[in-house]
């Protein structure tokens, strides 16, 4: 039987790394390494650096593939999503199939944690769906950016007996908690629109790495800083990673 | 200056323990190990097989201590907590006071992360807020339980672009989600009183150690085999663990 190893990562920091995950790199015949384009080549290259870090002795066979097409700008927002999943199950199952022998184990390296915003799982669950190909999974769990942003603000990301809300910048407005703290991801715009200045925020981008930068404080006070120095990061570096928490002055 | 180390160990699985914590680790000159009583002594046991894996060479002073007690019925909960932890900010400061010299480094390894549910970073920042010792810190981020949850059952925690809310079994009933998932921790009953049969649930119990028990299907199913799953393994154990996911059908 075929294995693959869905293993987490961690953020950018390569000792985020667990040492589940660095025996499961060790275990690993081939080691998918799948190009998301543009932006995405420094993490392909935090994942390279992973790799040459961590694995020791006989070096798996590296597969370096590129993820389909995707439809930036779809009709139907689901529609759209439900489309490049099944063409990455398609190309998934493909790459599976002519570079793992039986017996083997293959290895996905996933940025931050599997469970959080993240579709390998999903693409696995459809391959197992399409039953074309049997095959053994294991998922490694790994440090997420939600982990990193409170790690580097040194917060506690609930409030006492407080539940926390994980959403992203699209959903922003309808999910902010009434009484909770909120972590939003995956915010393209970061432009606080609507948002109440009494609100306390943390904010983080490039976390774990050496370019990690900081910002807290009350919205109000510091919405245009993090605003002025996220437009420069992103000039600087060509791409950014910022996620913040949002939290009711009391909490 | 002294230094203070909030080291995360993951849920269970001393593998859960990444590199930058193995690091730590091995910096500290002493280790706090507070004991919180009663089915803690088990996290305790794994505390100390962690630093007698990972720990190099010379090894680093212990000081153990045990956590003040807590009041567990009391008339107003939040007054409650707020003594109990300024009581243990005068313990924790007394400690690193009389165990820690001038430009050492002491560790307290918290289980999971130190974001979630823990009250290590609070105290620590009531020790900061009394100004009566200076110290620097530093977060190490950890897996917590919900990424063990979600790793044992090969799900990712979101749905498509949907939010995801932490809470506790306390809260269940005003933060589960109506269009999103929920992961419920802290729960000591576990009945699953008024909520949806419909529902889809991903239970576990122990994750990460050799006992960690998995359930997961349609809630009115399942939920009398997660009842009595429990109330076995708890009898057995002695102490329990466990988290769940909740989710509607469509997610
Ligand atoms: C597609 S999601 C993947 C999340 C990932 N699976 C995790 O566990 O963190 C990408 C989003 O994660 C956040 N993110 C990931 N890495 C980050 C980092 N190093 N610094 C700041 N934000 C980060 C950003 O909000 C980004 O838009
Ligand atoms: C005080 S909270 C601490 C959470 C921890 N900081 C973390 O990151 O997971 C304790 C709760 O975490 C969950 N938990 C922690 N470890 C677990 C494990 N190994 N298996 C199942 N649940 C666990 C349970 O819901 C438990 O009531």
């Amino acid at each position: 039987m075929r294995k693959l190893l869905v293993i987490g990562i961690g953020t950018g920091n390569p000792e985020h790394v667990t040492l589940q995950a660095v025996r499961a790199l060790n275990a690993a015949n081939a080691i998918f390494l799948i190009d998301k384009g543009d932006a995405k080549a420094e993490l392909l290259r935090i994942r390279r650096e992973i790799c040459e870090r961590f694995i020791e002795g006989e070096p798996p066979r590296f597969v370096e593939a590129s993820d389909p097409e995707r439809d930036r700008s779809p009709a139907d927002y689901g529609v759209a999503v439900d489309d490049w999943h099944a063409a990455r199950a398609e190309l998934y199952e493909t790459l599976i199939e002519t570079n793992l022998g039986e017996g083997e184990s293959g290895a996905f390296l996933v940025w931050g944690d599997p469970s959080l915003y993240d579709s390998t799982l999903r693409i696995i669950a459809r391959i197992r769906a399409r039953g074309r190909l049997a095959f053994d999974c294991e998922v490694i769990p790994g440090i997420t950016s939600v982990q990193a942003l409170a790690a580097g603000h040194q917060i506690p990301l609930n409030g006492i007996g407080e539940p926390v809300t994980i959403t992203t910048g699209r959903r922003l407005a309808q999910d902010l908690s009434a009484d909770g703290a909120t972590v939003v991801m995956l915010d393209g715009k970061v432009d606080f629109d609507g948002l109440d200045p009494d609100l306390t925020i943390q904010w983080g981008a490039y976390l774990g790495t050496a370019d990690e930068l900081l910002v807290s404080g009350r919205l109000g006070d510091v919405a245009e800083l993090i605003r002025t120095t996220r437009r420069e990061a992103r000039v600087r570096h060509g791409w950014i990673m910022d996620i913040y928490r949002l939290s009711r002055p009391a909490t």
